[in-house]
């Protein structure tokens, strides 16, 4: 059979042979015709890949994004030609600066039929601008070149899964014209594996910082009062960081995201209430550092980036691999003294090398961020126990408590991922927390939580507001389609929650409901149910068993989303409410400590 | 008020401002933060815009554009930083291809905060690749030079305007960078007329025919047998083309989305079954004509244009404006002898002016077509009247027959426009049949309808097939925010059922049913009470009321989802059966003509 294949046929399997030799396991598949030679390739007998569907593109894009978070390994998706190709652009947004690896494969009909008015047929080149980065519009596979054109196309996609994978990882967009007939008598029988070439590329070591840098840092942050801050990454190397950390005597600032906050790397100097400590002068006066190291990007927290701003007076530095690339210098403030383009991990390694028992800090200034921070979590802790009505970061507590040894969480973004960031405690378990933190938009995070429960050895859950919620209703389908397991914790405040922190919630009382709150309405227990789903009202409080009912739909099988009503005003007071509790109590401890 | 408005407000209530004093009327928010200027300013005391709120942006691309496909306006829409941008691409590659005038405003962050890790931050200079006819990066709005840049956003709103609508008309991409504060205390209050200068721009005159070009034309087609073919296009002048048909003695083959199905146009010489007749050979080899003349894109049936395509002896000339430039050239079969470069309407009346009465073909060439086009429209119907399950284009049937004068029916991609193509008659009552056929995409039609829905006189039908339903679920969500009316017939064959008309549901039966069938297996009906609308099943056959039911929802306030679930291996049988009983007639019609 395979000798009577097509050439198109052919250099498709060479291609996605290749993919599969550099490390592709996972591949969407949108349905369509025109990418059908791909579809066939896909699912051909002896395929090797873990192939889904999706029905909507957009959220096929996010899903496989999921799927490729999670594991690390670059993610294939497919999808036929015209606008189905545009619905890929936002996530490949979204991949590109969250460096998730992902290889979108868009099927285009043949240069002859472009831009003579042919069906479905767009400009496909170029269509993720830069957004991707490598991009091929393959040529189309001709009876005349046969066996170059295999080799090409084994050639292309060993470097596609490179430069996926090659830090800073991200999307890469190869586009295939392919002309009709697009399947034959043979299709159904032709096995995978047509003896294709093999080309294998590696991806180069992670970058280490040069030794003359090493003795810069190392003399730099000798003995001086530093903090480590760990900002969103996937796969930021715990145990180093907090060796390092150990060894200088430093506090780490652990953002939500960062994967520092739950593990079973050292806890003790792990700071995971920064957002309450930025916002109090008695504490951020003596807590004033010498030295930051930012591993990841950018902390969320808007306090403590604030605060960091207006360090003039400290040396700031980054370490990350991508600084000279799209994507890499991650600054916003602009207060960066020092950017090491090196691997976080070998760089911790190095510097741990060049350190010795000297270099600590005096024990003083880590006690003083541990027994603050310590406070603020008591203070929260307390002041969230106190309400007596629902509250959004109550949702946060009870689902930290729900999450065994080994669960994903799932942050969605706007007020969600703030909340964890806010009241997600330090906890010992491995709990992977993961977030779309690149563009931070609200869409496709279904999706995302979809992709992760594909592939997550452990239980899944997501937390996720309604707006988000609502845009990406259709990211639900792969989980009844694909006998999924996710657990949603639905926040609903009936708007843009997020909105209401705003300062025209108040200087714009008239126009503020309907353009920013714009509550939408729906009763979202019947999205759920379209999509087989299970839906339940959570009731909020200590006391109110939140917590059981999460973990008993963490251990379930297919969809169950807990919906958390509340109310966008109210939410705003108990915010600033629990905020005050937590830094006077930070403002009692430090002048404690110091009396 | 005005006096004290910060750069920003003054610069971008002056864009504004230029755009409704060029043409715009509707204005579409997509809610967020950074877009609070272009809010504020759209929904400012005195704004004359009517403004539509929307929750999702991909949605609100198309919401948009079918608003502006109706009305024939350029409609702005705006949303805020990040993957909302990217959300905007399907909606702008449709509009480009189908010629449709949008203003995508998308709010930014200010330079120096791109590409620094900046949160919702993305590079969204060049987001819309070729897929926009202009696109400018504005610079920020700054204290120093504020008369001047107010002038600059007055006269890029007038350029934006022109380019939008100059044809051939499509998008344009306004990127506006603001930094904070994007709101004051005066925001609430600040009127939208700022008093800034005025700038118009206007839109060329229709592109005319050269005399030089039209006498040729005129000597080509002067007494020769010919057809006129009208592809998928708004606004054809529908008058004049079946004069000139009529002075010619031509038949005037009528794509469903030409507009020239119906209305009160002269309606003898239109043939409405050119699907079925171009499948016979009986009809084909008499009726092969001499000349065409086509405006609009291609036409939807595949019988007809590859039959086209075989008539190497024919001269075929296309009129359109746009010939020379992106999405112009609209011949994918390149059976193009001549291209002339005009607006239709003016063709036609110069052509006219250039003809008389010894002009005309002899009137057997059109009785031919006359005949042979009513032998198949009434064997169809017979066909259809016979059967005894359901049939998707019995819904056509019913639908047709229940849109009153006035009416609005959008037509689903896949095979509801096909089926529309096939089935729907020809009638004298001013029925809108319009479709998303720039890139033809399942994507986005259901937010298309709601557009059409916002500013249409008479009643809107939808007619759409579930998997596209279900893409653009979102879509449905202005229906009852903004009180609108919809009635959609929804096809249910629970999958994509054009696939199975592939040669892949034969070769491939073992995996046909899983990659290209794709059946859901949604009740959807809980997606049309997410959304506040009345779901119904609607009862097939010509006995069954289904007319009536889609009669009265038409006359009903919100939305309406009247559901025919059917078969899909079925539904291709059905219309091999329909078909063989039509080419029959035509055959018999044919032979009888000329016994």
């Amino acid at each position: 059979m395979g000798a009577m294949a097509q050439p198109a046929d052919r250099t498709v399997h060479a291609l996605l042979q290749s993919l599969f030799q550099n490390g592709v396991r996972h591949f969407v598949i949108a349905p369509g015709s025109r990418n059908t030679p791909i579809t066939i390739a896909a699912t051909a007998p002896g395929s090797p890949f873990k192939v889904w569907l999706h029905l909507d593109e957009r959220s096929a894009g996010y899903f496989a994004l999921g799927i490729a978070r999670q594991t690390g390994e670059p993610v294939a998706l497919t999808c036929t030609s015209g606008t189905a190709a545009a619905n890929f652009v936002p996530a490949a947004v979204e991949a590109r600066l969250s460096r998730i690896p992902l290889i979108f494969l868009t099927a285009d009909r043949p240069p002859e039929a472009r831009d003579v008015g042919a069906s479905q047929t767009v400009d496909q080149v170029g269509i993720f601008s830069t957004h991707v980065k490598w991009a091929v519009d393959l040529p189309v596979a001709d009876a005349g070149a046969i066996a170059d054109l295999e080799r090409y196309a084994a050639t292309v996609g060993a470097r596609a899964a490179a430069a996926s994978l090659e830090a800073p990882a991200g999307p890469v967009h190869l586009n295939i014209p392919l002309r009709e007939p697009l399947v034959d008598a043979d299709s159904e029988t032709l096995p995978f594996d047509l003896g294709a070439v093999e080309v294998r590329r590696s991806v180069a070591a992670p970058a280490t910082p040069t030794p003359n840098e090493i003795a810069r840092v190392a003399s730099a942050v000798s003995g001086r009062r530093g903090v480590i801050i760990c900002g969103p990454e996937t796969n930021l190397p715990a145990a180093a960081i907090t060796s390092l950390a150990k060894l200088l005597g430093w506090p780490v600032i652990a953002d939500p995201l960062s994967g520092l906050r739950a593990g079973h790397h050292a806890l003790d100097a792990i700071i995971d209430r920064a957002d309450v400590l930025a916002r109090e002068r008695a504490f951020t006066d003596p807590a004033t550092p010498k030295m930051t190291i930012r591993f990841g990007a950018q902390p969320l927290s808007k306090p403590l980036n604030t605060w960091l701003a207006t360090l003039t007076d400290t040396t700031q530095i980054i370490v990350d691999p991508a600084v000279a690339v799209t994507g890499g210098w991650r600054d916003p403030d602009m207060r960066t003294s020092i950017a090491v383009a090196a691997d976080p991990g070998a760089f911790c390694l190095r510097l741990l090398e060049s350190l010795d028992a000297h270099s600590t800090a005096r024990p003083e200034w880590l006690a003083l961020w541990v027994e603050a921070n310590a406070a603020a979590r008591t203070a929260l802790d307390a002041a969230i126990a106190s309400l007596d009505e629902p509250f959004e970061g109550q949702a946060v507590v009870d689902l930290a408590g729900a999450l065994t040894e080994g669960s994903t969480l799932v942050a969605g973004n706007s007020m969600p991922v703030r909340d964890i960031d806010s009241f997600f405690p330090t906890m010992d378990r491995a709990v992977r927390i993961v977030g779309t933190r690149g563009a931070s938009g609200i869409d496709g995070v279904n999706s995302g939580a979809a992709g992760a429960a594909a592939v997550a050895a452990g239980p899944v859950a997501l937390m996720i507001g309604d707006l988000s919620f609502l845009h990406d209703v259709n990211g639900l389908w792969p989980i009844r389609r694909h006998d999924l397991s996710l657990t949603v914790v639905l926040v609903n405040n009936d708007g843009g929650g997020i909105f209401s922190f705003l300062p025209q919630r108040t200087s714009m009382p008239a126009r503020f409901e309907e353009w920013w709150g714009t509550p939408h309405g729906l009763d979202l227990s019947h999205a759920v149910v379209l999509h087989g789903g299970r839906h339940a009202i959570l009731e909020s409080g200590p006391t109110s068993g939140a917590s059981a009912a999460i973990g008993d739909a963490l251990q379930r099988p297919g969809l169950d989303v807990l919906e958390l009503r509340t109310n966008r005003d109210r939410n705003v007071a108990l915010h600033q409410q629990v905020w005050a509790a937590a830094t006077e109590a930070v403002r009692h401890a430090v002048v404690a400590a110091r009396a």
